[in-house]
């Protein structure tokens, strides 16, 4: 069966003044032999899709349909796709292609693909367009590999933000082995940070939410923490020097890192996943002095978002997200930009026309 | 046989304005029964004597005898020290005392001992003068524990530096486990690079010598570096991307160390031994797009030293120095600032009367 499915479907895009985004109608390729059309049902609002949409980071391309964590059920395969039934829950992250022969590839870590991956949207593609369209639409069109399963039990607008929130964070607590005896802080509680929480204490470990906002102990707590640290707080955090075996940043905005830094012990490692670029001048000391590591991770790879997927499953772990209309999107870009927002919007795409 | 030591012995000593070092006499603590009493041949200026003669990390005390690439020969020892015999050739780095009992303590790795270890010179200790003197002195008196045994094999004022300059090249190129089949990188070729370069080069690794100056690279291969890379070279840089399994960052001054990041493959690390403090804005791009990590390391520990020492001499490793009389200390400091040294400075201490 090869179903077309060039018939313009209904996506919402972006221009790049003020991320405005507004409805508009696309078209997505045939579905190829190895390709999964999928019915969109909830994609998440990623604090990227806003940078895209505003071409912070000078690679945006226009028209773009944003939108990386994606939810949806399986329409129609492609013939060769056997282990995907129609009506079977799927999600879509960041990434729908790669060089597939890399080192990075073949150790199915795609995210640090040596050829560079396709993004799900505003990358160059063959497809119709010739850039790829994200999940602020009614339908996509997948390749199988980069397809991932979503477990039936996890509510599937709470559980879109895994994608990429959710990845982002378990990638790295998994690759730092966090788990039981480790004590480990998660830096900055938003829509990275409160997943962090949530997988850190779900892999066994002794969790420490680190904060400027004493506020946002309580709700820390409730997610998973064990402990609150305010790190504007200079006693507290001399208190807990050398005490931390890992320390995953989610703080999505240039920050004085340093600070952190001693706080963790000798050869540990603080993994850095919120702000992309220049951040704050790098303070040799602490890592001599504790022969310390600052270190980033990209999301995931596909391999790994499955396990994660599998891992939230079995935990029932989602995002805390709040579920807006499509036409909210704007509204909802105004109120991230202020942090307003517990922890991730999720669009229904039911509301889109 | 408890020797009393407290008699003046000649030292040279430091006043912090312009580090104008001139003759003084001091006095060493008594021969305690774990005590080795140590008459020093060869001391190495390391680049730290002359910041802690300048008072430039605000951290001198006065009056300040420098000097921790220390080369002697056993003149006695106290009661409990069996196994030194009087003139063997012995050494002294940068510690001479830490608490003994924390983890890292216990571990072997005494540079990052948690209440702080004892440095060889300009630290506070219950001896006469309550500060600790180094090696620009005719003798010194240190706890067996912090003593290691120099190679007969060796030059012994060329394997001065190997207790500072030698060992903080040695320890991370061993903990992150430099070997055949590696790519290795050594940035800045001065006291540590140059030592850096031999030890990777006897350690089995490919070697390339990564520096701003094209004119070092002749002496680069002497040294044992496979090939050069000129940093400035942005045609060369980009060819190199994604080859190395591991940087050593030997420049000892603020400087942009994004650069090389992305030098390394997947995974891999940059460690800084050279620049201490602030040295540029972190881009956390690099790192998150390649999981690469930005690490630092500390001298070693003393049991590492000694592994160090040992390797040095079955592989016949010392550094390249200009031995110099002790009266020409402040003309070597003033050469040291323009870099004109290959690669260390050595005082002879016979010429100290």
């Amino acid at each position: 069966m090869n179903i077309s499915s060039t018939k313009p479907i209904s996506a919402f895009s972006a221009a790049a003044a003020g991320a405005r985004l507004g409805p508009v109608k696309i078209e997505r390729r045939p579905v190829g032999p190895r390709d999964v059309l999928i019915e969109i049902d909830y994609c998440g609002v990623c604090h990227s899709d806003l940078h895209m949409a505003n071409n912070d980071w000078g690679m945006s391309a226009f028209p773009m349909v944003p939108g990386h964590e994606i939810i949806g059920r399986v329409v129609s395969t492609g013939a060769e796709v056997s282990d995907l039934a129609v009506g079977k829950r799927v999600g879509v992250g960041c990434l729908v292609d790669s060089c597939r022969q890399c080192e990075a590839c073949e150790d199915h870590l795609e995210q640090y693909c040596a050829k560079g991956f396709t993004l799900t949207y505003s990358s160059p593609t063959k497809d119709p367009g010739e850039l790829t369209f994200g999940g602020y639409s009614k339908q996509i069109v997948v390749d199988r590999n980069y397809v991932v399963m979503v477990p039936e039990n996890l509510d599937p607008a709470a559980a879109s933000p895994l994608l990429c929130a959710g990845i982002t964070t378990y990638s790295p607590l998994t690759h730092w082995k966090v788990g039981p005896g480790m004590t480990v802080g998660v830096i900055g509680l938003g829509g990275l940070g409160h997943m962090g929480v949530k997988f850190a204490h779900a892999l066994g470990a002794r969790v420490v939410m680190i904060t400027t906002s004493p506020q946002k102990g309580e709700d820390a707590r409730r997610l998973g923490a064990d402990e609150v640290l305010v790190s504007t707080d200079a006693q507290a955090m001399a208190a807990w020097a050398s005490k931390f075996d890992f320390l995953l940043n989610t703080i999505p905005v240039p920050h004085d890192f340093n600070v952190y830094m001693t706080l963790l012990k000798r050869d540990s490692t603080m993994c850095i996943v919120g702000a992309i670029g220049p951040i704050a001048a790098l303070n040799t000391a602490p890592l001599i002095m504790g022969r310390r590591n600052v270190a980033g991770s990209l999301i995931g790879g596909l391999k790994e978002t499955q396990e994660m997927l599998d891992f939230a499953g079995v935990h029932n772990i989602t995002a805390d997200v709040e579920v807006i209309e499509v036409a909210a999107i704007n509204e909802a870009y105004v109120r991230m930009q202020r942090s307003d927002v517990k922890y991730r919007f999720v669009l229904d795409l039911a509301t889109l026309s």
